[in-house]
């Protein structure tokens, strides 16, 4: 499998960048990496890093998308910054994937523009997994389609169920809609009219129905939908808690445990990994006809080569076949 | 002060509440309470209870809204349920306050119904307070406004910075809007529509701007705004991961630490009644002529108890006077 990484996107890029990259080729030999970005700068990076190997090689790219930088305005001014290229990769099939620690929204647009999206599928969705006290849960999208249609959060039912059943494992994956009560009638609009449009939809039977914000880490569906507007500040929020509790929690164990303060710090650390970007790698935005990883924008090396790993996994379990089989037999 | 009490209301009812209106009775002599519902019902179980004092009155009503029903429906099908009498009694001015644990989309409603909003009031929105990093934040509204328009929300800002200085002792608050990304730009209509709003209104000197999922409960901002939609699935979530993190975290510490597990145990109970609805009583509906504290379902006496106390303290720091005085301060 050959991945179009974008070297230059990340708070902390191009170095996390290059060694997660090297890191991914260590560990998998089927792996072929397009360095995209600056360069004489990669040049340089790779020279000093003493990778000596051929399955990395340099694309050039010009500009980056700064990570508060406007996407559409961006992408106009630098038509061939480091993120355009990787899509353009992609669509001439030179990679199978893209891995970007870059501007989020500038990913999504690229991947919008290219059009580059699995037969049947109207708008991609990135899925994210979440640890629940019943094993874990996809829940997508959380943050690719702000202003989301009921046609689309179906397609993401269908699409996570298939991420849920291939690459969690689970079988027969439940599908929940995000709302604000569990009752028939519950939310604004574009959710009183997911519920009507699911519940009379080819998925009814393994839809569970509206799921309230405590039911997503109970597990109360496998997959759980929503628009990305909500998804997004649903999976910041839960970031911010994890940090919240472990640093209140945590601070005031440590200081109040003696001698087996070193056995609540395992655990911790055991917990917070669960919840860690670096292990996550990042979330796949899904629909797109190729493989896409979105990482966090702190990114350091060991996220980039999970990510890499992630990319690698998907398309290793031909993840998309399996979409575009059940696409078709969920079709409307 | 005297409160009209839903008795009715609530998953445990009418027991919790009989118990949590005398312990409110006992802790403050300047409290009276109007008893709200099924009348030879509650006569009974205060009489069961060995009260004998005269601060408390039980006024009939005649149905329950159920916690599943659509508060409409049930409002059309029993006009004399134990919420609508509430809110009857505070239109009358008999009571100044309404504390009910029964259905909040019906509660909502009722107030909605009495228009006893208070002047300038376009619509009343749920404050909660939560704890962050940096101490405590309020966030408006998680509920009763599932479409809210921008002007909405900055009556919510107004609102919710009076809270914050006059009840949380915050002197200065900070006001920022819930969002995807803390650029300009970010969000869906209603987000921008409402960034640009608060940007040049009379609040710009006190807005942050957007304010990330990450960022609330690191404390970016002391009161954060949002639509109902938002806010509740925010709030739940946030419950969900509390015990979701209590329960992992919790379980494999208590099975690991051996002679200081019992110090584990103290920390754990301590963070948690942070997080505790018993604790906090419950939250209140703002922007009415009159209080109203809406507490959570699932509400035991000690919940009643503190939602009354809620109710008294609001009462107390005359922060409906403090309201009123800024709408007018910062009327558009």
């Amino acid at each position: 499998m050959r991945i179009a990484l974008d070297v230059m996107g990340g708070d902390d890029a191009p170095q996390p960048n290059i060694d997660g990259a090297i890191a991914a080729l260590e560990a998998d030999s089927d792996l072929e990496i397009a360095m995209v970005g600056d360069q004489p700068l990669i040049d340089s990076l790779i020279e000093k890093s003493g990778y000596s190997g051929d399955r990395m090689q340099v694309v050039p790219a010009e500009g980056v998308v700064g990570m508060a930088e406007k996407p559409t305005i961006a992408h106009r001014k630098k038509p061939n910054n480091s993120i355009a290229v990787c899509w353009r990769l992609m669509a001439q099939k030179e990679v199978d994937g893209v891995v970007s620690a870059g501007n989020t929204g500038a990913v999504v647009a690229a991947a919008l523009w290219s059009k580059l999206f699995l037969k049947g599928i109207k708008r991609p969705g990135i899925a994210v997994t979440l640890p629940t006290l019943r094993g874990r849960s996809i829940l997508m999208d959380v943050g690719a389609n702000p202003a989301a249609r009921p046609e689309h959060l179906y397609q993401y039912g269908v699409i996570g169920s298939v991420y849920s059943r291939r690459i969690l494992g689970v079988s027969g994956p439940s599908i929940g809609l995000m709302n604000i009560g569990s009752e028939e009638g519950k939310g604004n609009d574009l959710y009183r009219e997911t519920h009507t449009f699911l519940s009379n939809s080819p998925l009814k039977d393994i839809y569970v129905g509206n799921v309230e914000g405590r039911g997503l880490y109970r597990g109360e569906a496998d997959v759980l939908i929503c628009e990305g507007f909500v998804g997004n500040i649903v999976l910041k929020v839960s970031e911010g808690m994890v940090d919240y509790l472990f640093k209140s929690v945590g601070s005031a164990l440590m200081e109040q445990l003696d001698t087996e303060r070193h056995i609540a710090q395992r655990v911790f650390q055991e917990v917070a990994a669960r919840h860690q970007y670096s292990e996550a790698g990042g979330a796949p935005l899904l629909g797109i006809d190729g493989i896409c990883i979105i990482c966090h924008g702190s990114s350091d090396a060991r996220s980039i080569k999970n990510a890499l790993g992630v990319a690698k996994s998907l398309n290793d379990h031909q993840l998309n076949k399996h979409i575009v089989e059940e696409m078709q037999k969920y079709s409307l």
